[in-house]
């Protein structure tokens, strides 16, 4: 429908408004976790329900679940917040010297002065530090490093500068499926074309270089690919690359000549046996000039992962490898429009890539909570591996790394058929009837895209673990039930 | 031209990337900055220059000109972020018991948690509170206030969500002349149609009906307009809107049924002789049920300006008033790719818009803090437009509100042709040499758009009030030498 000017009551309507807005989907936060914080609503005005509490494991939200600040993170963020603090004998001098240190490159010496659009000198110094030291000495450049609200951002942001053409020559992305629904929703957002490769389930969802070939040449018909986006660790999907397959990856990509996207929020969480992150930089440099020296590549980390899970901070940064210089000036103006990422955020993204050392005050205490939380992950990823393959008809893959799994589930036939005389997706259907009779909140795979004819839902591993347990039950006890119902 | 495959060492050029990020245009951070900020480097080098420091005045970034933080916010943002701080007796029991309702409707307790899409709950319901207060008791409903990533955030959604169509009926975005830039260049990039209306420089640029009526009769011609943006108090314009202009405004919108956007993010910052602020809200409400039930309003407000001028925690609200509800819907879902604004700015909304009340511990000292601050901008304000008038071919309308003074200068015939000949504007060639020879970094009028033939610059009023006089008196020095020179 045109939107011209008729005589209408509102100006802006569902007819009338940005059609790529209206067509994004965003699953993550869609329908069933609005039903679910309605059923929290309802719980709470006292209406009986065949559960006590609504579990929302729909979203990789640490906090949220119970998981404790890094202690030595938030004394530092007290600090930048309230200066007066450095006076105060009861904050630790590591703490005191970070937040010093932070303090002093911000404007007048506050968190309330705009930093520079590609964020703060000194920042940008640690994280580039932190990346040598993370990739065994391979340099990066603060130059490189672009402070960014989260990783969305510099993705969104990335995506933006990358499209261009019209028709068939309209730029193509090639991102996993499954794949979490940022991707998606912004690519709609940018009417870009969304070229679709799909992970190998039977490979614990590992990347596939055939695939990426075959998902090329068909979108090579009808649009221009120019980037490839790799999620490592994945996300729903939680496989952990092999050094072999990024090496792959790079060699495809230089071959193919596609801009590489690498968003390894994730590299922190990796539990699988004999699993490593290997970052898709360390394996350009190691492949030698030949791509080190040309290969386009931007990699996305950020402060709401890892062990840390400060997500509500909206911390974190991109660096980008051999950017032509004239794109980079584009780049930091796009980013100046909207004037700087939260300073906040950025005083995080320092702490978590500049951490105590040994021999700081801090240090010990930090290395003990650190190592709380991981082993606790690691321990939960297992846990929900095992649980979850106990249950005929529930399919899981080891959950190698980030904070999910993403099982396979068989809905029986009748199951199906009432899906569709009720409008919705079969495992939409299966979603919302656990949300309905067990009070979980997990999303249904086809928010991720799958398969044809394939079934999974997505859900956190991050609970407590004994809350997990009693979650991983609820599962068990409802897909029995389902099952049997519908048999 | 055309961004298809071609053998060259980039995937990403600046030939291959989105020509519509290219064309946006962004001087408040534009080459002017940059070289302020070169020459900053060169004099702590060592290198002789002919000033001691460069003074940016380019953008209204309070605390980097030395604004001290409310003691009483900083406070309350240290104990969400370190809530140990609950139990140290040195913090008064008003910024605790704040801190402490924040922190109860973090997601556990932790401003580490995403927030809704939206925005924390008893957040929006404080600002609706506050806007209440504000409009003397016309009802704000916590549903239509959505938090955002400061005010541009805000300001690029709406933006965002009214543009569809193609060519004729494309749509069209009515703004100021001379504007923010972040409204041109957000219309670039959403290749939305933008409409110009000039302000009356004549009368203290205040908004002129008959000017808005021959802005969107021409642009009917090849465009869609759809919505009228007022930015008030103006920025870089700094006039306050009487009553008068407003209820013409909306009843002009009304007729021509468009979408009004009021950039209400000065609304504190008001010091002319006679001027009051007058929220669009109230006025609509005002104007009778006529109005107030159909009139699709749209408000931005920010933690960044006012008193407080914390810009680098990037918080900010919008109030939409008769918003479609099925659009509402997917504007939170708009909202929700991006999954939350930063915690940490949306604890400083709902500090900024519930600060300390009569008995509260905080209260005198608060008060004391903003009457400070808020005297002080008064007294810069009438300062700068008194100096400025003293320089023959410096003429200076009364900063009557906001931060900014956008004086009109003469430059001389033989300037013109050498910024010509250098390929500038020759009001960008002015600023240029005041960065240069005086130190002092402001903005041209280009970059805001002006009438042509007319030329201006962008100053702030921020710095403390002696270095504001040095500024001033170096900015008439540069001017008199600057118009001998060419004369």
């Amino acid at each position: 429908r045109s939107c011209s000017r008729v005589a209408r009551a509102k100006v802006l309507t569902i007819d009338t408004m940005n059609p790529t807005v209206k067509n994004a989907k965003y699953a993550v936060r869609g329908p069933i976790v609005a039903r679910a914080a309605e059923l929290e609503r309802e719980l709470n005005e006292g209406m009986k329900k065949p559960f006590d509490e609504v579990i929302k494991a729909n979203i990789g939200d640490a906090h949220a679940m119970g998981q404790q600040p890094i202690t030595f993170f938030r004394q530092a963020l007290a600090i930048c917040s309230y200066p007066e603090l450095l006076n105060d004998s009861t904050f630790p001098e590591d703490a005191k010297s970070r937040a010093y240190r932070i303090l002093q490159s911000c404007g007048g010496n506050s968190m309330g002065s705009y930093s520079a659009s590609q964020g703060i000198d000194s920042v940008r110094q640690d994280v580039a530090r932190y990346i040598e030291r993370r990739d065994g000495g391979v340099p990066s450049d603060p130059d490189n490093i672009f402070l960014t609200t989260g990783a969305c951002d510099g993705i969104m942001t990335m995506l933006k500068l990358l499209v261009c053409g019209e028709g068939p020559t309209r730029t193509g992305i090639m991102i996993p499926i499954p794949h979490y629904p940022m991707y998606s929703a912004t690519l709609v957002e940018l009417a870009a074309v969304q070229v679709n490769y799909y992970l190998n389930e039977e490979k614990c969802w590992s990347v596939d270089i055939s695939e990426l070939k075959r998902a090329l040449d068909e979108a090579r018909h009808y649009c221009n690919p120019r980037a490839l986006c790799i999620v490592n660790p994945g996300n729903p999907t939680s496989q952990v690359e092999t050094r072999q397959c990024i090496e792959d990856v790079i060699r495809f990509a230089a071959k193919e000549r596609l801009f590489l996207m690498a968003d390894e929020v994730y590299q922190d969480n990796v539990y699988g046996h004999g699993c490593r992150f290997h970052s898709f930089k360390t394996v350009l440099f190691e492949m030698g000039p030949e791509y080190s020296n040309t290969m386009e590549l931007v990699s996305f980390h950020s402060t709401s992962k890892g062990y840390m899970g400060e997500c509500g901070f909206r911390g974190g940064y991109m660096e980008v490898i051999n950017m032509d210089d004239e794109v980079k000036a584009e780049l930091t103006k796009l980013l100046s429009v909207r004037l700087c990422s939260p300073v906040p955020g950025q005083a995080l993204v320092d702490l978590v890539f500049n951490p105590p050392q040994p021999g700081e005050p801090s240090y010990d205490n930090f290395i003990k909570e650190r190592t709380a939380i991981l082993s606790a992950l690691e321990e939960k990823a297992k846990l929900t591996e095992q649980v979850l393959n106990t249950v005929p008809g529930i399919s899981c893959n080891p959950v190698q790394g980030a904070m999910f799994c993403f099982p396979r589930i068989t809905i029986p036939e009748k199951a199906m058929i009432e899906a569709t005389e009720q409008g919705q997706q079969p495992d939409v259907f299966y979603c919302m009837k656990m949300l309905e009779e067990a009070g979980i909140c997990v999303i249904p795979g086809s928010g991720f895209g799958q398969k044809e004819g394939t079934y999974h839902f997505r859900m956190t591993i991050l609970p407590p673990i004994d809350k997990l347990q009693i979650l991983l039950n609820k599962v068990k006890e409802f897909h029995q039930k389902f099952t049997q119902k519908y048999s």
